[in-house]
């Protein structure tokens, strides 16, 4: 057992409402019992804010109607909250984050990192200037076997990479969605996601694993994307090929609209050496081939399971682990980096926290495929 | 949103020095935010209790050296637990647990019921003397498709059910084990465990998910077990066949030596109209067939999901839930359970919570176990 | 490419319309272009036997109306049939085998022996007293990685085996059968079938698999059958207990009447040091563990593929073999077989193809089922 | 049973010296009994010609030296070949196929149609004016489940298609390999293979399929091609963009360059109601999702397996058919056209079996994926 230490004092903005994101980056902080919620602006209107304060047991006078005035009365109390996540749709995670860097109070931002190029110059001002710490949930990065992937790409193991195959098909947008689903509307609302419909939301997630695994550095994208829904304004699939700086080569598939995928994240890995293969709905093995011999199934705290951070293992091999705990590694990550840096650390590098180079990244990516795709998949550099 | 509830106070008798199941319990019981660890009697041993209390940030006027203090002084404090988990190894169950029941205090106690058929006649007094709750943590039962599966099978879906298909091969005690191996060593230690080996570790867990499942009574059993390390004293590997009151037929396989397998749980169950299939370590999704019709993939929370509690979906398909996640579903209907009988209603066989009587089935499994094995595998009542 | 081979002159009794297992033995044969098809007595009914002869190109002379009749002309001719394959209902096996055998025609004979053990003993009989060769048709060991497997468990790389868990769920019987469903007709007719249901038609393959791989001597079984369709006279799912004499344990199940099992055929084996599992339904891969080490996939062909006789490789890796190339493996070393015979050697050990004494195993197996089951799964002897 | 007829007289061109593709082919001819290989100009190489003619048993008159006097002698030949296949090299297709074809021979040739454009045109010309059959050996259209798929969607099952995933990874060119490697040497000889690699030898059968199953018109692509291995001429793995002429959009990643894949074909397509998924490795199911239901599991000749043909069933479901099962298929529905041409009915539309088109517009897109490539994945039209 590892020392006690004091819960982080949470805030949170966004997420009321049943919002789904929101409920899982409250259980991804409870997991592991490094935070305690105190405060939030859980929705910007006023009465369900208040409404969700209460059903999450905040006290009232920690339950603000506005992010603003949640930044400036926290950061005056004594024992204000010391991190916010920032779970909002994406149009406002700039205001928001802005806010509580301003004031010091280190920011967990949901992806992508704004809704617009524009937004994330903006962003990245206020976090340059910020002595806090900005960290974005591309949770996938969560995953041990992810970790374990990119241990051993990085030692060689594969060799060096030739070919990346990512893909994100999910199915929830096959048809034009009722009025009235809250997941979708904002989703599907350029204003309020950005020029990226299944790019934004899930291309990203796509695109940021395939980076941080291979550790690659992206050089240029084309893409055709497409919205088959009749009316939607933005884009539900993408066809994408990536150019490497270092000469691989990739593919990126994201789609909202593949009948029979639920949430079907899939990174295929092959260098001159070996291979590599992960699913997200079955993240607990990752194929990994030697060339010329057997493929060898490694697991989640298995045999062979070196390149596992051990403080990530909570549970021996054959106890799946899955989307909620990968989301928790990233809080328990992002715990440690606080508290580094409340003693004058920075170990967001280390711990391979995303952050704003990844978050801007992410957004050359959406912007990237939505020009490509009008100049007829143009090859766009993402430098 | 649903309304917030006050945190139930919560102590725990066992669960010190990174013992394995001890963590798994905190972090159920943390997943949906419904407990606060409180106290603890962590250790047997005083200098480790205090350790492990003071890891755990316990207050050190609740950390105590043994749990029938901890039982004591808890009962008579204003602000007092609530309930207690107790996760010691078996022989420590019913002593443990007893004190608790016996003041009122509600037992989450952890499987198999106890180390022997004298003792879990001890603690089913003790349970039906108490007016405090026994839930039993056959967690597995907790997985949302093992609720489907049991809704389904109770409406008929599968027709009358003939044959129950159920295994549980793991292999870490393939070779035998280093003396220091503190999750090794008291498991097959008979004094500590009990009898039974890999029958009393995971052969009830199989027993008692076929019987929660398919709701049939288990009639008879005929066991063929073995000790295939040298010098192990209780069994590594059980062969049994089943006989159900309604006529239906099954196979159990528990194993602790058969490489290749993390934590194999499997069940399958078929009737005149159907089957059904599903592992542990793909919880996410089960095999279903009506006779004459191609097999369909049911997922948890996806298309087809009837008969899986709203209550325990915390994210949409495709996002996979776990281990975790499974055993935290028995804490968070134990909370319901628990503010339900202290407003005096008793809601655990509503929520289909394992409890005394899951824990006596359990422990005739495992003594008709030995007994028939010693007696060369003949039938032996389990009623 | 191997030297050319005259192709050895084939007749075939039983087989005729539509027949099932007899189309298989046909398309067997021709897959290495070993065998001609030269005659038949294709049904026990003349006009149905005629019709088939044509139907399949035989000339009218060499289409027989009954097997004795054509044992004794085509021993005769001086082009007349050097094999025969028998693919009647089993209670005709003995009878038409016993004819060529002692007119010194090989018999390549479908499973199990015969439908009874009288029967079983004079088929011993004919085949010790002939001089021709006798092979029995148990044709999933002829599947590559089933080989590489026996090899393997040879060289000892399981270490002393432990557990064996074989079984072969089907759910074509799951329901009453329509009367004129020729497949199930005869296979649920004692008098034609034997006293096994599931145990003779599909239960003698997983046993003998089990046997084969693991070269393991059987000593005795335990079992439990049942005939869940009303009115069905013999078995249609078996649950069977099994000791071999090296100390290993087993289990085995076979069931017709499990609905979303087409032709499940499982093999598992456990040794000191390492486990291998294997599905019929995929056959190109068997999943082998080291343990210790991640589970390794050997695929047929592929790398890692020692042990796979090269003979039986037609195609690389990845270019799937089935149920037919497996079936045709067993024909092909049948043909070698037959000519080293006509030469004066015997090989059929040295290329493992499963003989009388497979036969008589399996026919002990049906019985002590059977007749463990009528004295309430009592233990009996299979030596 | 079906009315026996006489088998087809069959001659072949390459197929000698252990090459891989000639075995395959006459392995599919002898499965189901309807061809016999009576001729043969099996090698370039003279004494290999006589010694492959031998090794399969011609007659010496009937081994012949060169293709052209072989198709000569034959056509004179009273009992000459009905048919040939051309199995070489792709460079000799052309001048092979228009021998034969000019004396009303049919031919079955491998793909793709020849090893370059100006080729391709001569090869149309040449089956334009014959009236001999032209039946382009893309084999993986023969497997039922894929029939099954091009029914579901001619019938609408899928709405509307929108997105098609087609992929054929291998990893046998993952190494500069060794000199003597036949089955490499001519693939990786732009002047015996044609300007494409891996586009050629697996990525036009991955096209093909796409289209087969589809039923789609390819208006357009954009590539990427790659060749890894230093020093190879032709392409090893390409990335492909495709727009199909009904709006659909669609992704075709080909690669001999990636560890752990053996012969990886999948398809996936996806449209406004549902979608299917299927791989080449796994060949006896397919994946089927109503968009808002669960998956199915569709297999081959099991439950809802309408639209599989029925002459394509040659065992009941369960029974794994494979690569050679497919491949027979092409050859069984040939044996079909080719008798139906011999009475003046022309049925190759009609059985789905591919031919000139299919091999015409393989070449186009061999030759856009260079053309593209080589303009910086620029969009070339294939119509």
């Amino acid at each position: 057992m590892s020392e006690f230490q004091r819960p982080i004092r949470l805030g949170m903005v966004g997420g009321g409402n049943d919002a789904f994101i929101g409920a899982v980056h409250r259980i991804a902080a409870r997991i592991d019992g490094q935070y305690e919620l105190l405060a939030g602006a859980l929705s910007s209107t006023p009465d369900k804010a208040q409404a969700s304060g209460k059903a999450l047991g905040l006290a009232s006078d920690r339950t603000y109607d506005d992010f603003k005035s949640m930044a400036i009365r926290e950061a005056r109390l004594k024992d204000g909250i010391e991190a916010v996540a920032i779970v909002t749709p994406n149009h406002m995670h700039m205001p928001a984050a802005r806010e509580f860097l301003k004031r010091g109070i280190h920011v967990i931002c949901d992806k992508p990192l704004t809704s617009n190029l524009a937004d994330a110059r903006k962003m990245a001002q206020a976090v340059e200037k910020s002595d806090a710490l900005f960290i974005l949930t591309h949770n996938y990065t969560g995953y041990p076997l992810m970790r374990q992937a990119r241990t051993m790409i990085a030692n060689g193991d594969l060799g060096d990479i030739r070919v990346v195959q990512v893909e994100y098909p999910q199915d929830w947008l096959t048809q034009a969605q009722p009025e009235d689903n809250k997941q979708a509307s904002w989703r599907i609302d350029p204003a309020r996601s950005g020029a990226g419909g299944s790019t934004g939301d899930i291309g990203t997630h796509a695109f940021n694993l395939a980076c941080f695994v291979t550790g690659l550095t992206p050089d240029s994208l084309c893409a055709d994307i497409q919205s088959f829904v009749k009316g939607r304004q933005v884009d539900d699939n993408a066809h994408v090929m990536l150019r490497f700086q270092e000469g691989a080569r990739g593919m990126l598939w994201c789609s909202q609209v593949a009948p029979g995928n639920e949430n079907g994240l899939r990174l295929r890995v092959y260098g001159a050496k070996g291979g590599i293969e992960w699913e997200q709905e079955a993240p607990n093995v990752m194929r990994h081939t030697v060339f010329g011999e057997p493929t060898r199934l490694l697991t989640r705290a298995g045999s062979g399971a070196d390149g596992q951070p051990e403080h990530l293992v909570r549970t021996p091999g054959g106890h799946p682990e899955g989307y909620l705990e990968g989301f928790a590694n990233i809080y328990l990550e992002a715990a440690t980096c606080i508290r580094a840096k409340q003693e004058g650390r920075d170990m967001q590098n280390e711990t391979l926290l995303p952050g704003l180079a990844d978050g801007l990244m992410g957004m050359r990516f959406i912007d990237a495929c939505v020009r490509s795709s009008a100049r007829n998949a143009a090859w766009i550099s993402l430098q």
